[in-house]
């Protein structure tokens, strides 16, 4: 990452706050940059949509060439469906035990090419029984853990998850993994990216033995993308790159000039102690905060300036050095872009500082 | 607070996950008691509408006895506003140099008694000129800074800034404070009650003899309500009470039984470990976590269990001792109840074990 410079993109005169507001230059920049970058590895990149949820977004992603989109809800798959999308991967474990799940699945699956994520026999039998009776067997991805400790099974175990989705009546078609322990320290990604590997690999060579030839082989996050780019993965699954945030700076994944997405927000207060206070809380800005990043977002119009404590509606910022003055709008940085998205319904989106257009967040709190 | 009990309310045998579950039983039980020992107190309660931002439970507080309601911001008066509560106070320095923002008060103070937040000279020229040649002033209250070190000016000079805003035309009815460190750590909030006192005792005398005389002292949150009701101070504005949640418990200012609200979660993933997945993660019950609660929330039926980390849609725990299945579904006690009910557009309302209503959340991030 460059020195911190003045100012990421300029915005509007005139404009509410907090505001959600994406360059869309930057943004587009972005998306273009990074499926050329991938398509140079020969991988394939079927990007996280949970991060935008938009439409408009999704389509420049597809238009730039993508093997197909992820999901993280059943929500968020409806919402690209109803909107034409039909290659959708929930790289989710899963559960249609209740309350509608197994109808909504296998309407999903009527629709579009639907895959998930799979990894307990108890998930497979419920994804087969769902899909039960189709003209075609939905199509499975275990998941593997490759060190995050999250879901997943361990790369030993999948061929026993393989067996149970295939006498359940699914289709694998390979295996997916998210290195998400790269977020444990500004330093893990390029050794989280290498676990990917290893943990697809391992997997693949198990699932080929036992005779199920892994077509997808799935890995990814924007800071692990390029380290886990290599065969025998087939594909990465980044989401946060579209945007960019303080965390992927810190992470050393993005400069300044790649950030797409601020929070507009008012100074709202200010006080002589070196204390003023922006009227972007934690609804707007979200309380994301891991310990390697310096507060909670940054402002590039006032790099001194600490983002110290969070309330609702308050943003106790500190500095010793220059500061804005009172009603001043000035651009933040948020921590995690994707769940800032999921606060508003629609973004505010500008190039060369004006407005240009506003677009609606569809799959916004789609979290079933 | 008791020992942890096995559970808190039943969930419907049918509920989709993630979800907002609300015991309108204890929801009630709550909004009554909290009334009835304000007014044994005789100080008035000014609850605050953003811990819920749904009419039905508002309606329920004024039913049970109020002084007027609090808002966060312009969009959420406008909603309470268009559903018929017409005594609302914004406690929050609101600016309104910009974007429309002078016609929306202008507008709401014509509408109803709206009250708000000042602590600049600067704001108070804004609110004055917004609301200039309307047949009665805006009232406001200056926000006295008790300790917390968010917006609010020192008490010594209050004056000044009844001063600035009784020369822009505004009428000063009297003083606000939030002891909000009372939320530094569990023992804060006796001596944070104290500091409002404190704060609005001397802003009061302040006031009163520059001839001001301050109708109106209000203080107060959840877990300061109680140690802050006493004279001078004429009113508290706490807010989580309504519900309760993982931060009230640990600062002692509410029982397991008085808990009414929970997010139902399905465990999507198991493992031999220890480790087990839920299906909320940030975007279903938020990040908010001060470091003395113990991890992201409570399974009240595991007591046991850590909520460990947090993904968008993963919650992952881990426990020595007995765990939930794969597929079962289990009530979350989150953290802060104030921004998981931001998260969803209704919450699904419930009495012994059934559903019986559905409430929208009609100012659902209205930020602006």
């Amino acid at each position: 990452m460059s020195g911190m410079a003045s100012s990421t993109f300029d915005l509007p005169e005139q404009i509410d706050t907090p505001t959600v507001v994406v360059d869309i230059d930057i943004l587009e920049r972005n998306i273009i940059t990074w499926a050329r970058r991938m398509d140079a590895r020969s991988v394939g990149l079927r990007p996280h949509t949970k991060t935008s949820k938009c439409v408009q977004i999704v389509q420049r992603q597809v238009n730039a060439g993508v093997v197909g989109l992820t999901v993280a809800t059943l929500g968020e798959a409806e919402s690209l469906a109803a909107a034409g999308f039909d290659e959708l991967f929930q790289a989710y474990p899963l559960w249609v035990g209740h309350s509608g799940r197994a109808d909504r699945l296998r309407a999903l699956h009527e629709r579009v090419d639907f895959m998930v994520g799979v990894e307990s026999v108890e998930a497979a039998g419920m994804l087969g029984a769902a899909t039960r009776g189709s003209d075609r067997r939905l199509a499975v991805l275990i998941e593997v853990n490759s060190g995050l400790d999250r879901s997943g099974v361990e790369p030993e175990e999948s061929v026993r998850i393989a067996r149970a989705a295939s006498d359940a009546g699914l289709e694998v078609r390979g295996a997916f993994t998210f290195g998400g322990h790269a977020y444990a320290d500004p330093r893990a990604a390029p050794a989280a990216g290498d676990d990917e590997v290893i943990a697809l690999s391992k997997a693949a060579a198990l699932l080929s033995d036992a005779g199920f030839e892994p077509k997808i082989l799935s890995a990814g996050s924007t800071p692990t993308a390029f380290h886990s780019a290599r065969p025998p993965v087939t594909e990465e699954r980044p989401g946060t790159y579209v945007f960019n945030d303080a965390q992927q700076l810190a992470l050393g994944v993005a400069d300044l000039a790649d950030v797409a997405l601020v929070v507009a927000a008012t100074v709202v207060a200010s006080h002589p102690d070196g204390r003023f206070v922006l009227d972007a809380g934690s609804k707007a800005i979200a309380a994301d905060k891991p310990p390697w990043v310096n507060g909670h977002g940054l402002l590039p119009a006032y790099p001194e300036a600490e983002l110290r404590s969070l309330s609702e509606h308050h943003c106790v910022c500190w500095t010793t050095g220059r500061r804005p003055a009172i009603g001043e709008v000035v651009a933040v940085i948020p921590n995690h872009a994707c769940v800032v998205v999921n606060l508003v319904d629609s973004i505010t989106v500008v190039s060369r500082g004006q407005m240009v257009d506003r677009w609606p967040i569809v799959s916004r709190g789609r979290n079933s």
